[in-house]
């Protein structure tokens, strides 16, 4: 027997996602065009409501708003917090489930509409809601989490050498690190595997090139201490 | 102008809370014996809807839930994580954003409404919805943070010596601490203060008495290493 209907009080219900990449010009973050009201025509993070009959939770809400919206499936996906109240939307008190993804930089053909745009996290329009608080969020929780795992891997292309890799952590953490102890950690984490015979640069100090272990690839390895700065 | 109406998918919207705190017998969890269907009878966790009228977001509603069903005001209070999906509830597709909260032992007469039990964590009666899933992450989260920062401090009274406090790290974290390196850490965390001329125990070495500063009250402080088992 089905249960009988629930007076509920109405409650918008969205997902939103921090979708973020690394250039040379630093971390970005992906913004669209809004194609209707509230804000239509505003810079904003992908998002929309949650689905009942399509989604299976918030987390696959956020899956099909970067699918759809951007042409991405299945970068790591995290969920970073939920935002609500009755302000945040004119539309009426709501409820915005957040998470955050990182993929590596897409060529312009990478299968991404040509609706995104990339902007560097520190400098970005004006954005509408609270997206300005939850940019700022999700930036302070991954810099946080890269310090102890091995989340940045997730920016970087398929292979890499640990210096490449190296900068990736730096880009990110906004600070220098230590060769020596960046090398132990990386160890430690276990994630990565040597390319045999692949190696990159001059002939008297070539680089091995890397890539992360397939059991890591959507997951994330974490380390007992901080990385940065303080060895 | 008020935005026309927005025609979205009903989605139920509650807010649950795990109320931890630490007695001789490991941490408890606070449970309710539910009012009403579904479940009607069935302990769980203490909860129920967001109303859009009252609430000006999750958090708030936590709260409010806490002071209705428990008689808690203000406690350490933190999101922890959202729930969502088609099956968790049989009323409907729901959204539960869940926040923990932790407080000192209390004793009978504390103002707890008699409604409220107490259970271990490691032995939980069978939890109706996703709730067991919600504490197993809820310890998870606990356990983590612990290793880095001043949360258990909301576990203890308003006054206490070190070793005793030592003790509830050790409870919480599930492992003994090294006493050097703990009261390295407390002393870096900085969020402690003497009660001066306040000691307790015998004559040759008593133990100072100290109590949380006015400013980490509601507050944590982060250290930047882990504490337990590792130096």
């Amino acid at each position: 027997m089905p249960h009988p209907p629930v007076h509920s009080p109405t409650i918008l219900c969205t997902v939103d996602v921090v979708l973020l990449t690394l250039t040379a010009d630093g971390l970005q973050v992906a913004l669209l065009v809004r194609d209707r009201a509230p804000h239509a025509g505003a810079l904003a993070l992908p998002g929309g409501f949650v689905r009942p009959t399509e989604d299976s939770g918030t987390r696959d809400a956020a899956a099909r708003m970067l699918r759809e919206k951007t042409g991405l499936h299945s970068p790591y996906l995290e969920q970073l917090a939920t935002f609500s109240g009755p302000d945040r939307d004119p539309r009426g008190w709501s409820v915005s489930v957040v998470y955050y993804a990182l993929v590596p930089p897409m060529a312009p053909d990478d299968g991404a509409p040509a609706a995104v745009e990339w902007h560097p996290v520190d400098r970005l329009p004006p954005l509408p809601f609270d997206h300005a608080e939850i940019v700022r969020q999700a930036l302070a929780r991954v810099r946080s989490k890269s310090q102890y795992s091995s989340l940045p891997v997730h920016l970087c292309g398929e292979r890499f050498t640990l210096p490449q890799l190296k900068l990736v952590y730096e880009a990110v953490l906004g600070e220098r690190v230590n060769q020596v102890s960046f090398r132990r950690r990386m160890d430690e984490l276990g994630m990565l595997e040597p390319m045999v015979g692949e190696t990159v640069g001059g002939a008297h100090r070539p680089a091995q090139v890397w890539r992360v272990k397939e059991a890591f690839r959507g997951e994330l390895s974490l380390s007992e201490r901080v990385l940065a700065g303080r060895d």
